[in-house]
């Protein structure tokens, strides 16, 4: 048997989310490997094998899919959302640079959809022009360097997704990042805060930046930060396609 | 008859990458609307109206299906990849701005697979890290503010992925960008161009910053450029999840 290892994005949540292309690939499959919750979402089956493993271990989870692979297995690495989007596309490909003796691995990347286009899509169009991602978890960068993204990322007016805004451990850090959006944007600036968005826990909310608590985000959160141009319709956010000056 | 206005992302071109939630909307519409390309995607079938329109005119799309939803159609705006990522979406709500009397239609934004992570996919993954999205097209924005936009991505240590890098009315543009990622990055910097992302013109190069020329991009091509630490392993391009100096 020929093995072979797929990273597979699940989408955020709604079955309705994850492409055909997905669905092939973790009906083929012999072992799924992944974070607790993710392979909690694969139905078992008869000659499936699943080896769900704890948060930040994913170099470990990375080595052991290459390991079964090299074996013959026919492995998923599943992520929520987008794999190449703060996920293990990347854990995969760092522990592949330790193992030369896997290079011919036949490997693929499944996309998703990312949890800020589906917090998006449910609020309205607020990702409508130019915009940035930022992981706010200081586990892979000094927070430092997250401050020093944000004040790029507000001063070159791009609107602002936050991926892993608050976690019990660095609770004061969300508060500090409202403090460094205050300094830098207008206190009428749009801020969505989608919770588990697209599951029945579900929780979209949009204040403004003066009215923003850090208490509004935890890990389930995605945060979107509008650009100056943000504005409401109805019951929707969006952010116009257009600048002021353009021809 | 109850109409409604559901905006559909068909992800980059693969039908293996279109979600059953918007495959389910299109089994349900009686109307198409959308750009020429798009709305060939979508299966002929009796009693469905197919309304293919030209590039630039989405204000007036958004218009016609405003009025065919509140008229009791069930109207289905598709956009190729993510329709709220420089898409239909926004478009919509610009068009619903001038009209108060459909602020209580049905509306549903349904997210896509976008370009720029279908293609991440397709290399590895070069948007592991920050990165932001731009669209560099000037048809809605001065030029300014893509330089300008550029230089705080760049600066930030942010990847980048642009949308929309070049066209036959504006070509010197796409020359200009790489002349000003030259000026802020190394000229060892990877610059993926992904051109026709899963469909069979497919085509993906990556190249150093040093190495890239305009030529390389088209309209149908999204063009990402690596952060500092993005690198090769075998035949894939990363960029790692950590930055130097995490703890």
């Amino acid at each position: 048997m020929t093995g072979w290892i797929t990273v597979a994005g699940l989408g955020p949540g709604a079955e309705a989310l994850v492409t055909p292309e997905v669905t092939a690939a973790l009906a083929e499959a012999t072992d799924i490997v992944g974070y607790i919750p993710y392979v909690a979402r694969v139905a078992p089956r008869p000659g499936l094998v699943l080896h769900p493993s704890d948060n930040r271990v994913e170099l470990d989870r990375a080595q052991a899919a290459l390991d079964m692979a090299r074996a013959g297995r026919r492995v998923v690495i599943v992520s929520s959302g987008d794999p190449g989007v703060f996920a293990m596309a990347s854990a995969l490909f760092e522990a592949l640079e330790t193992r030369p003796d896997c290079h011919d691995l036949d490997i693929r990347i499944l996309p998703g959809i990312t949890a800020m286009l589906a917090a998006a899509a449910r609020a309205g169009a607020p990702l409508g022009h130019d915009f940035c991602a930022i992981n706010l978890s200081d586990n892979l960068k000094p927070f430092a360097e997250v401050e020093r993204r944000l004040r790029h990322a507000a001063q070159g007016g791009f609107a602002m997704a936050f991926y892993n805004p608050r976690s019990r451990s660095r609770p004061h850090q969300f508060a500090r990042v409202l403090e460094i959006l205050r300094e830098e944007c207008e206190g009428a600036r749009l801020i969505l805060f989608a919770r588990a968005v697209t599951t029945p826990e579900e929780r979209i909310e949009t204040v403004t930046l003066a009215e923003a608590m850090p208490e509004m985000a935890d890990m389930r959160t995605v945060v979107i930060v509008g650009n100056s141009a943000t504005r409401r319709v109805g019951r929707w956010v969006y952010t116009p396609r257009s600048v002021e000056g353009a021809v």
